[in-house]
């Protein structure tokens, strides 16, 4: 079997192992707990925003665990972290795996750090195993994938996708006003032994292991899904503007009300988003109104459109008629529609979601195809290598929630079929 | 008549003059720029919210002018400031006369501040022209009326009204945590100058001057509104509780969507409350949604209803409907109502209205009987005492809006007719 290249070492050097063999579940397990502690939020979530003195904790902890191992600790001009086991070929394109350690305001524990744990996990059981491979393989964490501090997200693998936009990426702001740019500068400040590598650089494969965040693969007990491509996105802004006026005294007939105009608004949107097969995804996650008190008609609004499909020609025939539905239904106020991200759909290359397939039907795994309804750093490297992605199950498909839960056994599992398929990789 | 007793002076000795021809509307209006000054918003407005620090200048600023009069001015133990000039019979119950220098987040120059300041007016003018007066008359201006930073509102009247309350009112917090009770000690200690007085007191009668914040006046081109009475108000909070999820992988169906529940209760509530006539006073002011992130479904919303009517009986039917029209749209989540005030309408007594009515036709001033849409501290002082309003016109209607106007003439008229009106109170 392909995955059992090179076996130097191991317990039982009679039989042939594989790299799966070696992955320390228990190990694994105790990783997400020490992570954890890193902007634990009390209730068993995790508040880790990019780029904060928590989400450098958090490279720090990483690199020492890298760095027992003897792995090369790296972090490039946008913070992306890596860690790297040299190949045989010490200039052969590597086989990348990560994801991020950033977190939502009231997020879970194993968004994204699962991604990351799980390779750093593989790594080690390769390296344990005592297989020697042509490639190098490199443990990626990437920064701001959740672009809560920092609008828009997967901020780390959008610069490695593309280096030339870096400076772009530095100046955006967050709340505080502080950049992107000064963050990454502390970054590297607080993390001397790190040491700076340059941006981007050529890929052979990219592999993202990942908590599902949706119920398919409990709903039908399955421990590996192989996904098979990711939704697209497209997000709006809108903003309605209306008049303050008194809520005793202003007639119906002579009030601008924003929110009036804004409930219209969501109430039309929802019907025409509305489908029987519950494929499209439709969310307003941010709503906001000014003043914003009770005895006075609110003068303005805002809130967001995010709507993810996985037909690109739903995303286009849909997402088209926002604006004007929102015109429709305005009132007396005036509205402003804004597109500001819009992702298509993408379908991962053939070879690498059977890769996953078959790694997890070898080792006995239920497994089964499934698309992605999140986003993730995937969606970039999938312009500049062959790439796929890991699912394991998540309690109730809960996420971007401080109650997100997984089980042992199904993480330990998620980073064998990994430790196996990058084993592959890293040979071609 | 009336009001041309006891004239000891004047410009025209010869020539019986009443208290209005004394008032003085170039004063009148610096004052209000004068005051737009504390809290000024840079767009015209104000945000001078109930003690704070700009709201303790605006105090002071009364005080100083007070004092320049050697008027005495005093403050009780819920921070309402007076400031009293003695009459014949310093045991008389004294004749009030005055509003709130408190405003909304953005609220505009007049609201409040002008009852203050015509008050002040009318007392100089009967100063100026020596009338002596049985009754004492206190300039009054009563904390936190607007209700913004301390919930609920017309705190400084409701307590005048019923001192034993004091000390529940005292304990209410701001968002940051500070109590009322503290924010008036602050008040005392930022003011040194102003006497401490006891809570409460006789009343002999009430009088309060204030913008329309309405379009009839203007509408009709009439200069003084003789105002009959308030309409009723019932105040809700209404708090959705869903749960928060992943708005790229949770199907519409797993969801619990507060954002969805409310804005189909609000749209269903706004059915209920419409009237052709366009009587009905109906507004969802305040809505707030957690976390309120663009790619989490909303766990929570908090949403306001601002409800008023002139009939008591309007006010049961469709109120008492708020919750049931809730309940049926909570969707997948579930819904708490909670009534948080209930104020029946009220009608001034005939003897004040009509009193205003002919102070102002004496001085030649086009003028109608109006009812109040927006609720004012007169309705505390109703229950002590015979009580009235004075309405003046202010542009097209806008208020708690920072381009709040209104006329230097229509506010000089004001002050005439109230000038006369208490001077007549005062001799009762």
């Amino acid at each position: 079997m392909e995955w059992q290249v090179n076996p130097t070492s191991g317990p039982q050097a009679t039989k042939p192992k594989a790299a799966s063999d070696y992955v320390d579940g228990q190990r694994l397990w105790q990783r997400h707990l020490d992570m954890a502690r890193l902007g634990a939020t009390g209730n068993g979530g995790v508040r880790r925003l990019a780029l904060t003195a928590e989400d450098n904790e958090a490279r720090g902890l990483l690199a020492t665990w890298a760095a027992n191992r003897n792995f090369d600790v790296s972090m490039d001009a946008i913070g992306n972290v890596f860690v790297r086991r040299e190949g045989t070929d010490s200039h052969a394109a590597p086989v990348l795996t990560g994801s991020h350690l950033d977190s939502q305001p009231t997020g879970g524990k194993f968004d994204g750090t699962y991604g990351v744990l799980a390779a750093l996990e593989a790594l080690e059981a390769i390296d344990t195993a005592g297989f020697k491979t042509r490639r190098p393989i490199e443990v990626v964490s990437w920064t701001n994938e959740e672009g809560c501090r920092f609008v828009p997200g997967c901020t780390g693998s959008l610069v490695y996708r593309t280096p030339a936009d870096l400076q772009r990426y530095l100046v955006i702001k967050d709340v505080e006003g502080i950049s992107l740019g000064d963050a990454v500068r502390a970054a590297h400040a607080a993390l001397p032994t790190i040491r700076q590598r340059p941006l981007g650089g050529p890929v052979w494969a990219f592999v993202e292991a990942h908590i599902e965040q949706g119920p398919e693969l409990e709903r039908q007990a399955k421990t590996i899904g192989a996904v098979t491509g990711i939704q697209g996105t497209r997000r709006f802004e809108i903003t309605v503007h209306g008049e303050d006026a008194h809520a005793g005294t202003t007639p119906r007939r002579a009030r601008k009300d924003a929110l009036s105009a804004a409930v219209a608004m969501v109430a039309a949107l929802e019907q025409l988003f509305y489908d029987k097969e519950d494929t499209v995804r439709f969310t307003v996650g941010r709503f906001e109104v000014w003043p914003n008190a009770p005895s006075v008609v609110p003068g303005k609004v805002f809130f967001t459109i995010d709507f993810r499909h996985p037909d690109d020609a739903v995303l286009t025939s849909l997402g088209d008629q926002v604006a004007s539905i929102c015109e429709t239904n305005r009132k007396n106020s005036t509205v402003d529609v804004k597109q500001v991200i819009r992702t298509p759909p993408i379908k991962f290359p053939e070879r690498i979601v059977a890769a996953v397939e078959l790694a997890a039907q070898r080792l006995g795994l239920p497994t089964m195809r499934i698309a992605s309804g999140a986003a993730h750093d995937a969606q970039n490297l999938f312009h500049l290598a062959p790439t796929g992605m890991i699912f394991v199950p998540c309690e109730k498909g809960i996420s971007h929630n401080e109650r997100e839960n997984a089980q042992q056994a199904d993480l330990t599992a998620g980073a064998r079929v990994l430790a196996d398929v990058i084993l592959d990789l890293a040979n071609e």
